[in-house]
């Protein structure tokens, strides 16, 4: 489940999905609705799908989507019973078409449906600030307590006993039991993900969440980004210092620890146990394993495996950097 | 132009200009009015000016100003039209003369002039959150969005088309059409700009402005100084990620796509379709060509020339970089 | 003094203390009471004091409190006027104990002591924007500002002539005349300490406040920690640009000049004179000497003496770097 809170304004019919995407070359025989669109696993019949690298060859096989955005060269991937639609570009077509399933998704305005705490049901329930606002679709445990000129915008979820707080902005987010977060962050924006085009960026859709484990503590002055189509995650008992910055896709695992001035960029995953030092750099799309240890200010450009130490830019193994700089 | 916002208390007799730099070796034959403060290029008849860099020597030789301040090596570059005033620092005699004439500029106090949107003449004209203050002298143009908690200072013009998030902080700013600024961005704020002085440094006042092109955005938590004697600008369609920090007189391209946490010090000018990713850090007053991607992490302390590919610290040709860190 | 804020719980008897700690082995003869918890320097007689690291062993040979947890290895190191009390972890005895003394230091829970100022004493007196909030125990001196916004928490003496901006967090801080605070800075939040627990951590209290000397600047949306068991300090006259995070117990000499993006880690100690370029990191535990410089970028790990230029990561000597990467 990758988007509980943005409403599916589908089904559409299939002709108007492909004259969207500029498709002419497609006959309609049934001109039936489309539901949804989702990634190649959790796609059903009668949705639309999107295959756009050899990577996922395998999941594409057994895509139960009715229809499914793709490449020349990858079309002969899908199942019969999935219509390939070859388009020069799958992810800006993927952008269009998941836009109009989902126009709220696309840009981060002000949340206008937010009202003072008072004027809301839980202003019996929760210990809150002065000039505490809240938006449609959120739900708040108990015991929690919510700071002064807190926005807690549109669909948001937050567990029992959870400490959020001044200053702080959250949207499309689901926070579980025990979780603190500190001053000033800004959490479940969307991410910095678009198509760059001269004169004028094309924005694509954010669905995705994000998602904050039990016990786990947001420092100040963070930002923490929701993901385009998967979720942002922040594992269990984890820790992050001040001014961090996780982009979206991100998925850091439990028991964690990153101190201050972190960023890990678009789509990395990193595994439990990690302690990252201050000041580190993560690049988008890697995966670090488990009990990984980053020293402060190193800059990771490739894959970790499980319980390495490293340091440096690029990073590498902790001793043969220090040996190489001594 | 580059004050458009502050008030020029001016003009001022030229003898308590003289007074001000305890400059006491001119003989004044007519105390006439000196009307602004300028630089070399901008001066006008009755205008003062300032020489401290031999670089500027073409330009000062053909400034309309009536006085200069210098320096004995320098003096002799100045048109016969205009009276070189030989100082010990030319740059902390400027900033007294500037602080006289612009004595708003030198410290960024809380605006309070500021009042709830909902008292002034936009309440009818932009959508807006709870708890929105605009203060003296700002413009917004149609269709426009001001989120919650948010500050409009004084001296901000705002395009059509605006999207401005909740928790922001602008003054001193010209805003395009179309430019979307995320929450809790602080905008306009004077730059980092003093001359050390045991026991109390002394500001000098940041009489510029930031200028923010069409189609722009500016991500969450980010920081962009005003000029000092200049102007601050991102160019047209140049998205900015979360948590950068952009210094005074700064003046990035058109097509730039800067990722979260980067870091450009003061004076530095970025060309048009830049890259540059997570964390990478610019030292002051550099120049960056056209078409120029410099990787994450990366810190660059020299001129990088049209179309490179930079990594590391001190940032180098890519592909040297990549084969040096094997 | 290092806790003249937090309040304190005590005295309690020994017995509750010991049995806190699980400490079953000391036959109590007379259960006095405790009156606090003190390091080793400043406690009295009928204090309870803590020694971990033989460091401080000649100090512990002159500490007058009554109680000691310490390791059994340095037991013999207090003279015999000190019950030893040996346990397995000092730091987390000793956190539990000062928790008991000091139970509101550990959380930074929303102050919901804060009201509106112009319900306070300060409303004649402080020249303030919309929407300030004022704690308990606050004072502040003549002729100060405060932005819209800000809220000063419980525990805060601001002196004469500050101008504080919008969009503040302070608690805990000590801020003394002239000193300027700019936009959406968090000063005086507990520290990034804690002891890692799986599944759940345990955070240590933090009962140092933060001082700021007089005169010093804060830039836009910097973070100040508090200190853990002694204090974070910024000397007098010392500038920190934007986005700059200090940890707890880190205390930076005067006259410095920090600029932006720059982190320092937790109790580490930076001398007078201090020049440190933008996105520099400093790794904890360290002393860095006065008159020392720190080019932007750099990642320094290891103590730096005196009047020395470094650059680099690991950050070395600045003409010795520039002659390694021509």
């Amino acid at each position: 489940m990758i988007n509980p809170f943005f409403n599916n304004n589908g089904p559409f019919k299939i002709s108007d999905i492909l004259q969207l995407i500029n498709f002419v070359d497609l006959k309609i025989i049934n001109d039936h609705n489309i539901n949804d669109i989702k990634d190649l696993f959790a796609s059903e019949k009668n949705d639309i799908t999107f295959l756009h690298s050899k990577k996922y060859r395998d999941i594409a096989k057994n895509t139960k989507a009715s229809f499914c955005i793709t490449t020349e060269s990858l079309k002969d991937e899908l199942p019969k019973s999935c219509t390939p639609l070859v388009v020069d570009n799958v992810l800006v077509s993927t952008s269009k078409v998941t836009s109009k399933f989902y126009p709220s998704s696309i840009n981060d305005n002000f949340d206008s449906t937010a009202k003072e705490i008072t004027e809301t049901k839980f202003k019996d329930k929760v210990k809150f600030g002065r000039n505490v606002l809240i938006g449609n679709n959120v739900t708040i445990g108990s015991n929690c307590l919510i700071g002064h000129n807190t926005i807690i915008e549109q669909n948001v979820s937050i567990g029992d006993n959870c400490s959020i707080g001044s200053n702080v902005i959250i949207r499309n987010t689901l926070i579980n039991n025990n979780v603190t977060v500190l001053d000033s962050c800004v959490i479940g924006k969307h991410g910095f993900g678009f198509f760059p085009i001269n004169k004028k960026n094309l924005r694509y859709p954010h669905i995705g969440i994000v998602i904050i484990g039990e016990n786990s503590e947001i420092g100040c002055s963070s930002t923490i980004d929701r993901g385009s189509m998967s979720n942002t995650v922040i594992g269990k008992n984890t820790y992050l210092d001040n001014q961090i910055h996780i982009a979206h896709n991100v998925k850091i695992g439990e028991n964690s620890i990153i101190a201050g001035q972190v960023g890990i960029a678009g789509s990395s995953i990193i595994g439990n146990n990690a302690r990252i030092g201050g000041q580190a750099g993560i690049s988008g799309h890697l995966t670090i394993g488990n009990n990984v240890e980053i020293a402060g200010g190193s800059g990771v450009i490739k894959d970790i495996s499980d319980n390495s130490k490293v340091m440096g830019y690029p990073a590498k193994n902790i001793r043969e950097f220090l040996k190489d700089n001594k």
